[in-house]
């Protein structure tokens, strides 16, 4: 299949930058931010990034739909919290021990997040689901635990996307359900045997590739049900959407709680922070497994963490992500509507999931993105995008005229649908 | 048996803040950096750090032999790399791809690190250690690793150092051998039968609460032949010791080459990097496996990379630390013989070892180290301390007048041995 790419934007600067970068990186580029796969209007190098905006290598300006895959929530250099890394970064980062701004975050987490009596902070939210599954381990001395098939919840080796590299018993104690079917649960725990340590389970599926799916609140309730008459711990993976659908945990508005939960992304505005949630009674399980990195104790992403938490409540960041999620999922609704093109529009509007009707191998997507990318706005065909509180009405208007230009873009390649 | 507790330093705001810890941390603290197994001398929690030295929360001064356990190489906010910091964070950090400057962090490892054809970057020692594995893995379709007993590689399942919430099938491909026996390392490569797909081995042994022991460079040509001879790779792990030996590879002096190498804790002065270098042939490898992390993208410590690796050797800071490292050690040595008490001190001289004889449960070491912090420094009374190229010879003598301190506190409370 032959895409047509059309060359307003300069990608000199970038196109030099991934010729060094294959000489030295494998394959050019790797992980989640790699554009190899992506059409090749796609940067893969950027310069800055301000508000809801970023700029290429080349100079060329974006609307940031993707948020750096969710760290984001506020916009690029939001004032507050660059204030707080600001007098944090002055005084001391990675220090002898903690700050104290260390007990304030954790305090902070405690407050916000209903199920949460304690917290403990890392770098990944890989770090966060680990540790999850270690303290849920610890705390009940089984081993099996149950994931959605098909959900991500890190790249270590008992979870990542791929093969490649994990040993068989890598993935010995883990078992899957299906998401949102809750027979399929019990299926998994009877398989398990009365060794299920945990139960892991994202706050909706939001699988790279397939169309995002709300949680059924009768599932989660069955769900901790289960979790509570076998004795299993709940483990919330709140990494990709931890503070986009609620200013605490995700399903506190249906009134279920885990046990633990996993953050990571949103918690610092982009600074490196991952924390593990728990209740009193994991407390102890927590405190005699021992997990720890060079950087976990770093002041300024703590600091930064305080005034993102913060300023998410104060500043109405959730309602405002709503706000202009929905106007967003309404222009392209009527765009696609007019445009004769079947669309999926799925999950929370904060972080929108498109999929295009009878689109094999993401063609359309990869058509739509690249025209959208070469109109100004940085979005993905297979992964959700991600709203963020600085996004205004203009942004969302410029979004929407590339997202049109992306429509005809799909129509002249592929017709009508 | 009673400590005695000296009360000339304030820890007032550390005690008030400890007492907040307990109640939102699981113990209080956790990790490498909790201060709870440790004198009650010693702080918990810091305020400011500026070259060489460190201020506790009560406004405490210290000189810190520490280095936050590593990172810190050059000394707290050295210049170059502040300024390098500053630069990088005006523009953006963790954005919507990488910026250019991780193109240049590649090159200039790839560079500076002998066997090294290609970086790939992210967070943690323990993510460095376990892509190592990873690619090993993939590029020999084999499942075992070896180890050194005892050696700390990580704190993921496979290595951390205990078991609470690990699963057996965590450690099921592992196997372990003596540092510098090769006659171990062969009866375990015997052992996994043909399924090694990796040797792991640090670049001395530092394994904390035991003498250090410099490599047998016989040893380690060894270790290169057997590696190649099963067709197993080679993996150094360089997280500790990494740019604190040479300013490239740790083993380049003895002309033995690894084929990937994990680095991590002062490639960044303190800022959160990790790297895992790799030789050509292990390229494709590298490129098939998944693994990435929400911040492995970071522009600013890419920054904080690159200033430190190029002021590491510009300034320095090997023979620096060599020298003032040497200085500590005679001193100590010559404090020790006029005090009448018998110390071992082991490992180079940038990473200081000392160990009190017959000391069980290190009662000694914690006497020592509980009066030296009283007197200004911080010191470990397990783990080897870390000289960096900020260490003033004026700082050296305030360090042994503390340990000159120290020593008087071991004999008044177990005598002369």
């Amino acid at each position: 299949m032959t895409e047509v790419i059309s060359h307003h934007r300069t990608r000199t600067a970038d196109a030099a930058l991934r010729q060094r970068a294959r000489a030295v990186i494998p394959g050019g580029m790797y992980g989640h931010l790699s554009a190899n796969a992506l059409p090749a209007e796609y940067p893969q190098f950027y310069q800055r990034s301000e508000g809801a905006h970023v700029w290429d290598v080349d100079g060329n300006e974006y609307v940031d739909l993707m948020c750096s895959f969710g760290p984001v929530i506020l916009g690029h250099k939001h004032p507050k919290v660059e204030k707080a890394v600001a007098a944090q970064l002055a005084e001391g980062d990675t220090q002898a021990g903690p700050a104290a701004c260390m007990v304030e975050a954790a305090e902070l987490l405690v407050d916000r997040v209903a199920h949460a009596d304690w917290a403990m902070f890392a770098k990944n939210g890989t770090d966060a689901t680990t540790t999850c599954l270690m303290v849920a381990r610890a705390a009940t001395s089984r081993n099996k635990v149950l994931a959605a098939a098909g959900a991500y919840h890190g790249s270590a080796p008992w979870c990542t996307l791929r093969l490649d590299g994990v040993t068989p018993e890598d993935r010995a104690n883990m078992a899957y359900y299906t998401f949102n079917d809750i027979a399929s649960v019990e299926r998994a725990v009877q398989v398990a045997d009365g060794d299920v340590a945990a139960i892991i389970v994202s706050p909706f599926k939001h699988d790279a590739g397939f169309d995002q799916e709300m949680v059924d609140p009768e599932f989660a309730r069955r769900l901790r049900l289960l979790c509570d008459r076998i004795g299993a711990v709940l483990i919330m993976d709140e990494v990709r959407a931890g503070f986009r659908l609620n200013d605490g945990g995700s399903w506190e508005p249906i009134g279920v709680a885990p046990d633990l939960s996993a953050w990571s992304k949103a918690i610092g505005n982009g600074y490196p922070l991952a924390a593990v949630l728990g209740t009193e009674s994991l407390s102890d399980a927590a405190s005699r497994i021992f997990v720890t990195g060079s950087f976990w104790f770093q002041a300024v992403p703590m600091a930064a963490s305080i005034a993102t938490i913060t300023a998410i409540r104060d500043e109405g960041a959730v309602p405002a992500m709503e706000r202009i999620g929905t106007k967003l999922r309404a222009g392209i609704e009527r765009q696609a509507l007019e445009a004769g093109l079947t669309v999926f529009q799925t999950g929370p509007v904060q972080m929108p999931g498109l999929r295009f009707a009878d689109d094999e191998n993401f063609a359309r997507a990869r058509a739509f993105c690249a025209s959208v990318v070469e109109h100004g706005v940085i979005v993905h065909p297979r992964h959700n995008w991600f709203v963020s509180a600085a996004h205004t009405d203009q942004d969302i208007d410029s979004v929407l005229d590339a997202t049109w230009q992306g429509f005809q873009a799909v129509i002249s390649q592929f017709g009508a649908s």
